[in-house]
């Protein structure tokens, strides 16, 4: 069955973004892409929450947003909101429906892995239905001091088993686990 | 001069204990004991705040209290407080005065180095005031879910830089990153 990965940069302090949404702090170098590219070749779904959307959208660079849009290239992009109509924004699927049923139903169909991107809120509600399978991270060396962060809290604790470690020449740390359902 | 570590165990989620303070989920292995071993072997002075003083001693078993005065033989430990009556208790030196400043002192006196411990309230101030000089986590392979977080909000960023990442047999990754102050 096809897995369900929650993961991105973050920050030590474990933040995803700024408070205003913004990720001007990310390494974008070689190397760092180079992970993004890899990551990104397991992947043919991408799912977010509404406020991962328009922060990235908001705050990425023209540059950014074509890097971006380049890697992503066929990848089918979810955003859940219960806010926007559902339809489709700019090559993004709108959706309204309950996240941990959506994501049910989808690791039933054919394909390759699902990647939930960014912000925890969406990321909690999966957590908490049963659905995420690894937590992936690339922690980026500094403090933001405040921010949005990648983990809310649960009801309860997840046992994580440690997949993959990997300190980079920019100084970010990737980890790689899976979660112990 | 002599350097502030702040560090300890952590969850991925950025938490030191839970929301009773409890720390139940720490790996006490072999290998967690040597690492810690060779952590405090450059420390002369622990510094806490009362909050994780309080949580230590409240949870840890005979046999983890016993380990770790075992361990922390001949340590001068210090815990900050604005409610305790300066003095002594057990082993620990009970201060009122201001941390930075505190602090400040220690650093121009002759010794080994300084170890910050757990919650990141008091490692909040002595960040503010510019004095911690290193980070180290050793962090466990779980999400806690709610608890005592490391990191607190902080009124500016604090850049890093990466001078140590040693992923565990048992799962931790122990991440040591030296303050751009």
């Amino acid at each position: 069955m096809r897995k369900v990965i929650f993961g991105g940069a973050s920050s030590l302090d474990n933040y995803f973004a700024r408070e205003d949404g913004s990720v001007d702090w990310l390494i974008m170098d070689a190397e760092a892409m180079e992970l993004m590219r890899g990551m990104l070749d397991r992947f043919d779904v991408m799912i977010m929450g509404r406020k991962t959307w328009s922060a990235s959208m908001a705050n990425f660079s023209e540059e950014e947003l074509r890097k971006a849009e380049e890697m992503s290239n066929g990848m089918r992009s979810v955003v859940f909101s219960r806010t926007l109509e559902p339809g489709r924004s700019g090559g993004y699927e709108i959706v309204n429906t309950d996240p941990g049923e959506f994501v049910r139903d989808l690791k039933e169909q054919d394909g390759k892995d699902i990647c939930v991107m960014g912000g925890g809120e969406l990321a909690r509600e999966l957590f908490e239905a049963g659905m995420i399978d690894e937590v992936g991270f690339n922690i980026h060396p500094l403090l933001l001091g405040s921010g949005i962060p990648i983990f809310h809290r649960m009801s309860r604790q997840i046992d994580l088993e440690l997949l993959e470690c990997r300190p980079m020449k920019n100084g970010c740390v990737y980890v790689l686990y899976g979660v112990k359902n």
